[in-house]
């Protein structure tokens, strides 16, 4: 795996908010982080699959960001894109990274069904039924495996 | 300006599905377009420089596509957000690919501020209150312009 670019984000990984959640806390059960960012699964009820990639550093937009670590969050979002693909076999991926409340880069990865309780709506709009898909058995091993080996290949 | 390339994207553009909304309409006002994504203003009343970035080829999710057209369809994203900045000074930007209803690649791309109709929900989410936030005078044809300069070298 390379290192991440030795630059303002390394720099800044020793002065974090301390008023900003995601510099206070891991924001989830971390399934894997290399320095640079962390995949974390958030623990939402409605949608257990339901992922974030966290920026291990107080950045607000991703033209923040310099293009190589721009490219290196994409790639760990779309790695976590596969992975839940692999596993889940989803109706769709949806991706989002707002920031409106809490503005430190997150992006928002979240494995869609049919029946989940928001679907054909993005998940932070009107609930449709209640239920969450369920997961298969041993999901958070298998993610923290193959979210290892992909990304050691991938970075 | 790179040619986008010569793989599946392109051998498909031919080959649009006619049921699907974004391979029938350009989806919004067309404000650059080099044949692998066109950005489009779509016209929203609460959100009047909500764009979006529309991939020109039927395909579903970031991860069926070669990693090239990944790259070069976040590197106009980014560009859409940059520019979208440099006029508007927004308070965030929001970045989002759903798909759930119109499974077809496309961004949004949606500039925020502390008095639109949303915020800090998602536009997806609960309304908060009326009024758009204006536009400043020219914002489309300086849009085009923008994007176009920094497109070309970007890509």
């Amino acid at each position: 795996m390379a290192q991440f670019p030795n630059n303002s984000i390394a720099e800044s990984l020793n002065h974090p908010r301390s008023n900003c959640a995601l510099c206070a806390q891991a924001g989830g059960e971390v399934l894997w982080d290399d320095g640079f960012a962390r995949v974390v699964l958030i623990g939402d009820a409605d949608h257990p699959a339901y992922c974030r990639v966290i920026l291990n550093a107080h950045r607000k937009e991703m033209t923040d960001l310099a293009e190589a670590e721009r490219e290196r969050l994409m790639k760990t979002v779309f790695v976590v894109e596969r992975v839940l693909r692999e596993l889940l076999a989803p109706e769709k991926i949806n991706l989002a990274s707002f920031g409106n409340m809490v503005p430190h880069l997150h992006w928002h990865i979240i494995p869609r069904f049919a029946d989940d309780p928001h679907y054909p709506n993005p998940v932070f709009g009107a609930r449709q039924r209640d239920g969450a898909h369920p997961l298969p058995a041993g999901f958070v091993r298998s993610m923290r495996q193959q979210l290892s080996g992909l990304l050691e290949k991938t970075l």
